[in-house]
């Protein structure tokens, strides 16, 4: 088996190849050629850790296996770790005999950070040209830089609950050379596509804040009773997600399904939009929005990517298991 | 993190280390120390393979993890691998970072013998001299194995549908000095401890089968549908088990709540008999009747064991990652 430690990941994965993947298993999902299962998500009473397992199948990639870990609210302060922390296990479809480990944490910044940029390609106009976004943390800084290759953006505006974390992505708009702007929420009805990628559980960015034809990727919630943007938004958008039933349950959808604006059914698979079996975007004036709530099989699809481009150069650790 | 590949394990672990790490965990799992995680088991679509996780978190022996894997029915044709495959996958609770990768193929077959081996221990007669096996298969031998160390048996007999098998257990009763005698169901009334390991969707052993006195261990089934012992058998013992909530809906006990005979109530933790909070037997004229239905906890306490084990004798792999 092989084994690709978490130091090795950020020499190997590029956002090409997180982003080939995440499209990739988004259309097979759609597809039915891959599935996740049920996602187990403890809270251990230890140390107030959360850990868990996503695990599926992607017949289509012949990937199966999952990723195991969660969140350590403690780690960085008594460890000098990161609080996230997680790694990937992938499994042989053929004989169920483990196949590779793979260090789980930066891959986790880049699926997510590849989910809203296969979004963008798929449902922004094409002739979009402001990129703003709501939330300045870390992870900010990979949907951002991610986002940032869909289009061709002249302009960032952000905003943040803490407006000095803004330049953590001004950084990232200038590293692209793009002029940065901090707004106020009324001022994103410039942007063309917004991602918002906050934590919290009450809705920040309001239905008319958003302007006609812009595309908007939701990637905070991912949890029952987190919620980024007013419900009333889904009613007037085109709304997409990775998997349906999360969406709908612990995704961004799960307000405005339960305050009956929205039906399941109203809610598409971004991978059907890949498929060609969805039409996606039809108007100019359409708003359409993606509900990113994170899937297992993303965290596979990386993880056999970069096994692969482990191999190729030659820094993958085999092990005689 | 440590590696301990599964060509080590036959070295390295003993049935005295895993009768150890399986008695301590079912009486941390009666403490509420210890708990198992919901179980994930898939039909994955491919190979008519079933996989899946079965995880927990003991907080008396700090070991938190998973066993991934499943049953890949055609392994042994087409691949010459066993038809079981699985792995143990042990993380740091403190961190959430994994800290080991065990071979998990051989450690299945000596946790599911230490079960019935503790429950002998713990529930059966002291003076037993008749040892009785339902079942011969592989996995037979290591239960036979397991139990002749609990008390001075003094023969062993056997019965198996395909009577062809009782080879298998004869050669076990005799490296441990025992003379071997095939009986029918009918004689299996001269048992004083009784182990029962197949597989079947109908029961095998009948009520009458079963003398005063005995204690019998069910360790075959672990499925919805699966019955080895007539549910009336249930009701006339005192029932005891690992995990209450599997025995009564995919053990033994199932068929015997279904049908109104027993209470979930009449069915007691082991692991409260090794704490000392149940009575267990109370005379010699009761039936004791341990249903094993097999936890994820006793994987992590028998991998936790074997890579103590592995770093003592210098055989651990380690790698940094």
């Amino acid at each position: 088996m092989l084994i690709v430690p978490e130091r090795e990941i950020a020499n190997l994965m590029t956002r090409d190849a997180a982003f080939d993947a995440v499209e990739g298993v988004f259309a097979a999902m759609a597809s039915k050629d891959a599935y996740n299962f049920p996602v187990i998500r403890e809270a251990i009473g230890h140390e107030d850790a959360l850990y868990g397992f996503k695990g599926g199948f992607d017949k289509a990639g012949m990937t199966l296996g999952l990723k195991a870990g969660g969140y350590w609210p403690n780690n960085l302060e008594k460890h000098g770790h990161i609080n996230h922390q997680s790694t990937i296990f992938l499994f042989d479809p053929d004989t169920g005999m483990v196949s590779a480990m793979v260090g789980g944490n930066l891959l986790t910044a880049l699926r997510t950070a590849a989910a809203s940029s296969v979004s963008i390609k798929h449902l922004a106009r094409k002739d979009a040209k402001v990129m703003g976004m709501v939330g300045a943390g870390h992870q900010a800084t990979f949907q951002l830089r991610a986002a940032l290759e869909q289009r061709q953006f002249e302009k960032v505006i952000g905003w943040n609950y803490h407006p000095e974390m803004l330049p953590n992505i001004e950084k990232i708009a200038n590293e692209a050379g793009l002029p940065f702007e901090a707004v106020e929420l009324e001022g994103m009805r410039e942007a063309d596509v917004v991602i918002s990628i906050t934590s919290t559980f009450a809705p920040t960015i309001m239905a008319d804040h958003i302007a006609p034809g812009t595309h908007i990727a939701c990637m905070g919630t991912d949890t029952k009773g987190k919620q980024e943007v007013e419900a009333a938004l889904l009613a007037r958008a085109t709304v997409f997600t990775d998997e349906v039933a999360q969406s709908i349950s612990i995704g961004e959808a799960q307000h405005a399904v339960a305050e009956g604006l929205i039906k399941e059914s109203d809610v598409h698979q971004l991978g059907a939009v890949i498929n060609g079996t969805h039409k996606g975007r039809t108007s100019d004036d359409e708003i359409t929005l993606f509900d990113g709530t994170g899937v297992g099989l993303q965290d596979l699809a990386v993880a056999a990517s970069v096994v692969e481009l482990a191999v190729q150069k030659g820094v993958a650790i085999e092990v005689d298991f």
